[in-house]
């Protein structure tokens, strides 16, 4: 349970809010590297964190994000010609390239100095892992890219998209690294572990080959305990269920600085899957859902499988708006609810976003009651809550220096009682974090 | 005329407001029984002076009315499973039973104390008339239901529904009992009486069977002159009009605290009519329309010719919306103006219903001009605003008290010049109020 | 650059704001003639400056302009019925003519007196130049109709619409004044003056006739240099271009106050073009467009290209709302935008629209950054801002006792160097301002 004063100070993200200034200090995903397919190809509107932006690929395939008004008359550069490496404004030929410098102003003489008093708002851009990064914090913070493996893989390995949702982005990434949630959300009725399986496969929530046994001690134990391990780049969330035995199937997830969160089902060999939720302003925000294999390159069923809806990735349309969601009730299925699955709605990023959209726009959590199964969301909040406060102080995020350490994995494994979560991460992963960028050349 | 602060006063139905505290103190209509057929059947959200609310039909028909957010992380019970006599949230199990009991709460061990601690907002709810009541107010004061005719008569004799309408209650109610405006606004061009009785019956105003006279009489005299009796359940609102000779024609409504008016045409043998106005919030409210029959079942056609929009009955789609509303202008016909009715718009509860949301989503009485035909609306202002303020000063409103009381009728009559409204009622159903509870075995 | 309190000042035109009222104190266009076509027919809700009203044209042909809400109940004499000189209230029969009198009150007595303390507020109406003008200010202020040209000749040689724009109304005036953008924004992207014409012709910017050469210097001087010339009732705003000699190419546009604006092409001969700007409210506006042809009838041809949307003419439908808008983008076409013109839109006014509308809703004048090329626009808000400061110290506005003096042109013309724009004009006009009233009958 939070105050209000809490509450608003964890969900808003705007410029000049505590935790809006903390999300400044990193790397956020802007776009997918799809969506400015083409160099001097159509500017495209985007927003985030409440700030209205235009982004565009120049002649050179450098892409720009930008403040969306001319600085002359304030007409929109959306209109504006993108031409010869810079936007230039429809209204009066005023043009900028890519770092915001005014490189054309016709409407005064050719000598005069007034060009170089006129500059656009610019912030520093990456493409990295099939996505255009941006930067939105002061330039002397600006932290390196945060090695997340999906970017380390090769791109035959990885599928990055995105989707939107209809709520502040918090609640939205609490569910995620909520893994207790699993034992009722994403179930289905069926309580043969086989039956099961192939539900959850056709409802697009687990795959064919997940074994029987884990389905049904998801099912059968809605208690996991959980333990949190802190790194330098977040968190390490463990969930431990009973098994037939005294072992324990653990299912640990990764929560990532400042708004990175990793599923806890992959066993060795399976795929991978993370999410990144970016806000568009306090009550909406994109989530960039991405997967990646490292032994191996996706197939092109697989691929199909993924653009149709699968695990995190929602279906989606053209926009990338899921197709089943608030505005159509995600149609829900009251029937399919009494004989298939709990929710009656398909997919697990639409059961995922049906009750996260339901908490509200933003969640009211000064009536909120957790347990022990929330000890999850607890660590998360006091780990953003803390770096935003100490960020207030003056104190930079211990994160952002340490890029490196985002090289890690989450998953799912079957340990002895006797161990605790560094013990299990260790022999599920060699290392007590999952860490994983030796593999990759990344230091120890 | 009304200060600002009096008709916010008279207008606001939210908790806390003295008004929304007075309309609190009284069983409110949420639902109609069809709305939720069915046993362990889909949850529906409502919306009650202002509270959001869900209510659902338990394994065994009981239906409950709570707070639609789980206590837990505030995900909403209207996306959960209605099974086994209780409510269970789609995201962690937990379920609460129609008294907003927390009969299950698995993400704690069985034994843990946690489950008591936890409570879901519930409402008491009554189900009769073919109406789901309410009752929003302090448990200590919940009252009798209100014993209007409608639940006292067999259900064959009666008929309800419901209808949406875009303003603030009060004008709407305030519509219903100024029965001046019949000489106006539900009018037929023709002064012929008998071409008149055709063309309001087409037009689903008026009966084929509605005397001439009556008709003529109505349209002849704009200015009735108007009686007020206080009762202890409500109002009697006399309007008195000429004849052809010295009797006087008396249309007579009753309004019944809080919410509830008749209608002011029947004469014995005919049909009864009323509305109850529940506000959903401030600039909107549900309608729910009535009417009964105490000497006869309806028959079929009847049924279908009030399904079909006649007298207060709206011709409502699926959801109770009426298909002549605000969005399409009621579907006004300015031919039809100049040649067959005085509006333009087919039917008595559309025409109310386009003149009262033109007043505005709350009509401003700062610059309203009353006058002599306005004596019912002052009367019932007076009645409501003195109870509201009574309430503050704490002292309960008499007509919670007087359920019984509630047994009365209105209609019309034709009277000597020489007799007062109570002899006229007394006449017309053999009582000063038109009580007519001792048919039912309720008290004198 | 304004201080943000000044552009409040400059921007706002609800009552009671300094620009409102300056606004008040001038004729406004309402309506078009067009639109209130028949006596006793519909009346019509309109909004200007902020304030609802409604019109109606009465048996005798006269237009009314009230006050939309009954004085009685408030209700709307929308839903009324116009006939036998009056609008009439569907509710209770109360009757208002167009000058707001209460001309009927049958529910009091016939010898009441309540009825003549009754009123309907209505503002002063004129029929002129195919457009109802309203006269919004205080009486004793009421000045005469401006004698715009349009207006004095035939009305077989005019032509007036009306189109929606979804920002205010001041930068979309500003644009209009601003007539270096024509080097841009209206540009199409070949360098051949005879293609270009062609391409401008096809694109509803140019006529077939336009010579080469103007559209190539047009083209090749992005930076005309302004003068300004103050009249009695506006500006006469001059922007002059080089030509292949040492002749200056002027473009010279009349603002006439407070919200009128003529374009600056036409040479003699040619027809001649304005616009009006009426806020609806301070982020949308209706734009009356026009043009005139002081020598001939326009010809039924000339008239169907008109409609088609030309020149500041939109391509409208039926309610005037342009074709191509805020809601579709302006049909932008961006394969267009990259081979045909400059900003892939159809039409001088869409492409207008579009580089207004993306100003924002009101622009931000806080951080623009003006240049020689906006002197206009700067004369232009030290003119309206300065009459509403004068009018806020009691001093009426010059251009209101100056009727006759909008009797001006604006155009184009080529001119020796050595000339001044008074020179110009004269040259041009014979007259410095352009005043032409003497052509029919009005004084020097």
């Amino acid at each position: 349970m939070l105050s209000q004063a809490d509450n608003e100070f964890l969900t808003q993200s705007g410029k000049g809010t505590p935790m809006g200034e903390l999300l400044r200090r990193f790397w956020m995903p802007a776009l997918l590297c799809e969506e400015l397919p083409e160099r001097d190809g159509p500017p495209k509107k985007i927003k985030i964190m409440g700030e209205n932006l235009l982004a565009f690929r120049d002649t050179n395939g450098r892409v720009g994000i930008v403040e969306p008004h001319c600085p002359h008359r304030a007409a929109n550069l959306y209109y504006g010609r993108n031409e010869e490496c810079g936007i230039r404004c429809a209204y009066h030929g005023w043009k900028f390239d890519v770092d915001g410098n005014c490189v054309d102003l016709p409407t005064s003489p050719p000598d005069s100095k007034f060009k170089d008093t006129i500059k656009l708002l610019s912030y520093p851009v990456r493409e990295w892992a099939d996505i255009i990064w941006v930067y939105m914090g002061p330039r002397e913070h600006m932290p390196e890219l945060p090695q997340i493996e999906l970017g380390l893989v090769p791109a035959a390995s990885r599928y990055v998209t995105k989707k939107w949702q209809d709520c502040n982005w918090v609640q939205s990434l609490e569910g995620a690294i909520d893994t207790s949630h699993f034992s009722f959300l994403h179930r289905v009725l069926t309580t043969d572990a086989a039956e099961a399986r192939a539900a959850m496969s056709k409802a697009a929530i687990a795959d064919q080959s997940t074994p029987n046994d884990r389905i049904r001690w998801v099912q059968n134990d809605p208690r996991p305990k959980f333990t949190i391990l802190n790194h330098d780049a977040g968190l390490v969330i463990g969930g431990a269920r009973k098994t037939d035995g005294p072992d324990l199937y653990w299912r640990i997830a990764q929560f990532l600085m400042p708004n990175h969160a990793y599923t806890p089902a992959a066993f060795p060999g399976e795929t991978y899957w993370g999410q990144c939720w970016v806000p568009v302003d306090d009550t909406t925000c994109w989530i960039f859902t991405y997967c990646w294999q490292p032994e191996r390159p996706f197939s092109n069923v697989e691929r199909t499988k993924f653009a149709g809806g699968f695990n995190v990735h929602a279906e989606v349309d053209k926009e990338y708006m899921p197709l089943r969601n608030l505005r159509n009730d995600y149609l829900l299925d009251r029937h399919a609810q009494k004989t298939e699955s709990y929710t009656g709605i398909v997919g697990v990023s639409e059961q995922d976003a049906a009750i996260q959209d339901s908490q509200g726009p933003i969640q009211d959590r000064t009536r909120e009651r957790l347990g022990p199964t929330d000890l999850g969301i607890i660590a998360f909040r006091k780990l953003v809550m803390g770096a935003a406060q100490a960020l207030q102080q003056g104190e930079e995020p211990k994160a952002t220096g340490a890029a490196d350490k985002y090289a890690v994995r989450s998953g799912g494994w079957i340990a002895g009682p006797e161990r605790d979560l560094a013990a299990v991460m260790t022999e599920r992963f060699g290392h007590p974090h999952g860490y994983v960028g030796k593999l990759y050349g990344l230091g120890d």
